[in-house]
């Protein structure tokens, strides 16, 4: 399997899926290419007619676009992992979650860019993303209170990989979070899949200049 | 099962899993909520944390919430029906377009708001919608002529469930389409379950104020 993403420092669609095959141990070849160059384009349309990343492609060619696709597909193809909770119930939950973040949160995603170099507390604090943010807040309350935690299910699952890149953008412009929140928000920064990302992404030195912006 | 919904004129997302159902004969009760109004928060939040519709609730008071986790939580619990189509290769495609649809086209969702009373050529017409547009038909056209139709994946399936509601938005607005993709939605409209919720979608009188705006 290739998986196809972007930069690491911005690329928040890309993290999901990569940090999901690394804590799961599946193995697959990493193609980077860098968002927002004149070449781009065509690059990713090389791979997926969405001309998106990400994109996982098999031996065969086939190519699963969009993170959470990719995501069903593994979960699908690799039963032997708990890519979802296994329990039929919080498995509902767990899928009501990630397609919550993956369709909404909209001001978050507008004002508080994944940028994983940047730290600026604070910034993007707008009145919609702080309502998104505490949308959030509630919602990793909820479900560690009813699986005990550490992650959102139990075990890391889909569901905390699809708020990964939620957790970096926190991370940069530390919006205030409930104590409970903060400390889910820490063990998924901690986890070795994750710092792996974010180690590469520190070390990246390409610029997307439109995620760079300042929303204050 | 009770599926709480929007109202049909404008609740595009209450829509997907709405017509899911009737088409596969799955039986549920509807619980209607006029969206937009002063009671509308409390009486979802009463059914769903998310405080959005849609949401199914199962007799054990058990929500599953966003549309796109419904379907794919119904596909799991009645493997009888072909939700999903029965080819590994296919679903992992028609998990990517319905993916692609769930987290994206936001100038299609933006600039034609689903108001399925309302008919107005060329109204919403802005570049970006156009390019959602011109994405959309370009991928009905790749999984018409790869799955032979009459649907997206052949039989009826999730994936055209996700799109309906914008066949929905392109019956009032009436962006320029290809011939093959026009046709495709013809019969998606002509489908029993969509004009079955386009008819008492007709017969409301409840105004969502906000859905009722031009963008030209
Ligand atoms: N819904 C998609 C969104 C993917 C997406 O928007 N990717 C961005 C980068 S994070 C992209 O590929 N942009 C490149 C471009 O549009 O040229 C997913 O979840 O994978
Ligand atoms: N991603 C969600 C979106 C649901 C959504 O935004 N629903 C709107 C109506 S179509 C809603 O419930 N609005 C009511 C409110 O915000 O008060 C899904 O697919 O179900």
């Amino acid at each position: 399997m290739k998986l196809v993403i972007g930069d690491k420092n911005y690329s928040s669609w890309s993290m999901r899926p990569w940090v999901l095959l690394k804590h799961f141990g599946m193995a697959f070849e990493e193609v980077l290419i860098e968002l927002d160059e004149p070449g781009t384009k065509s690059s990713i349309l090389a791979f997926s007619a969405s001309g998106k990343v990400p994109c996982l492609v098999g031996d065969d060619g086939f190519a699963v676009w969009d993170s959470l696709a990719i995501a069903e597909t593994l979960a699908e193809r690799f039963p032997q992992h708990a890519l979802w909770p296994r329990d039929a119930n919080a498995r509902a939950r767990a899928r009501s979650v990630s397609a919550e973040m993956h369709a909404g949160f909209g001001e978050v995603r507008n004002h508080m860019p994944m940028n994983i170099r940047k730290v600026k507390p604070g910034a993007g604090a707008t009145p919609g993303a702080l309502a998104d943010v505490a949308r959030i807040d509630a919602l990793w309350r909820e479900c560690l209170a009813a699986s005990g935690g550490p992650f959102l299910f139990g075990g890391f699952s889909i569901a905390d990989a699809m708020y990964a890149p939620v957790v970096m953008r926190f991370n940069s412009y530390q919006p205030k979070l409930s104590p409970e929140a903060a400390a889910y928000a820490q063990r998924v920064s901690a986890l070795p899949a994750v710092a792996e990302w974010v180690e590469a992404a520190r070390r990246e030195t390409h610029i997307v200049q439109d995620d760079e912006r300042d929303d204050e």
